[in-house]
């Protein structure tokens, strides 16, 4: 069963998530945290979307009813050199291929929306077994599910079409450089 | 005391928020939504900047202890023609001026550091018991806040240097007119 922005469930039926261990969203929030510091781009995670049903005012306004709701849009976005950026983050611990169930069709769906109103939409997944981060871009997602039947996206895929984007120590994981080769080709497409 | 979007504290201490009654928040709802259908723009509402400490996975995955954030960017962003879009809305029942205190310091840095990468920020600003909307972009925010030491914007700096925003049937708040208004300011500046 899947819980969503990471949430693992332990062994307790009631567990608390405050220390969780250094994740890949984790990663991107200092990436973007340095993004920000360095005057390079303003992109953020969103939070967490939720429903709540009940707030007691009598425990400094805390929630005490609120369920869990299916994102309808990407988890991060902001802006980078006056261009849109939308992305959707994902870890898996398959060795061989990304399972499409990781993501919503709709947040797929949201994505290639955001490319027809001129944005900049791509996937980062994370292998964790292999420690290999790929960006993928919209277009080369679209036309793997165009032209492809599977639940999964080989990891050749990724090797062919997508961008490997190598752990540093600050930014951690610098996904720009990967904007910064896909706004080349674009402007190259509009030269030629 | 002022309660997080646009959430408001009841007789009770413990209450049901499942039905308000029709706001500026869900008329840009509605206004986003008629926009994305429309093809005209992709522009959402975060969800509520919440933390969550504790999780019940024996009641639906209900998340039963939760705090309010204060959040440190702005409600709403996406995309139109390719510009990344930023904006906080507010309602007052003042009739004179709009409190400042109704916006978080760092979300008006927030929206200049928008404008600094290129992206379009404003506010929509909406005096209730007058039934008038305005856009302000963030601009003529910062002008103000330059030149003024005082907690409040009086209502004719909106007349002056904002946007009057008609409400109608669909969209409810097109708030796209002002950002064209805007956007031939921009191109204009660069002409000449």
């Amino acid at each position: 069963m899947k819980y969503p922005n990471g949430i693992k469930k332990g062994n307790n039926n009631l567990i608390t998530h405050s220390n969780r261990g250094m994740s890949l969203e984790e990663d991107l929030n200092q990436t973007n945290e340095y993004y920000l510091l360095h005057d390079i781009a303003n992109i953020h995670k969103k939070p967490t979307s939720i429903t709540i049903k009940k707030v007691d005012y009598t425990k400094n306004d805390m929630i005490c009813e609120a369920y869990f709701k299916t994102p309808s849009t990407t988890d991060y976005n902001g802006v980078y050199k006056g261009y849109y950026i939308d992305f959707e983050a994902k870890e898996t611990r398959q060795k061989t291929s990304f399972p499409l169930a990781n993501i919503h069709k709709h947040q797929i769906e949201h994505l290639i929306n955001i490319k027809k109103h001129g944005g900049i939409g791509f996937l980062i997944v994370k292998f964790t077994l292999l420690n290999k981060i790929y960006y993928l871009s919209i277009d080369d997602l679209e036309n793997y599910l165009n032209n492809n039947q599977s639940s999964s996206i080989p990891i050749s895929y990724f090797e062919k079409y997508g961008q490997l984007i190598e752990e540093k120590y600050n930014p951690r994981i610098n996904y720009l450089t990967c904007v910064e080769v896909e706004l080349n080709e674009r402007n190259n497409r509009k030269i030629s």
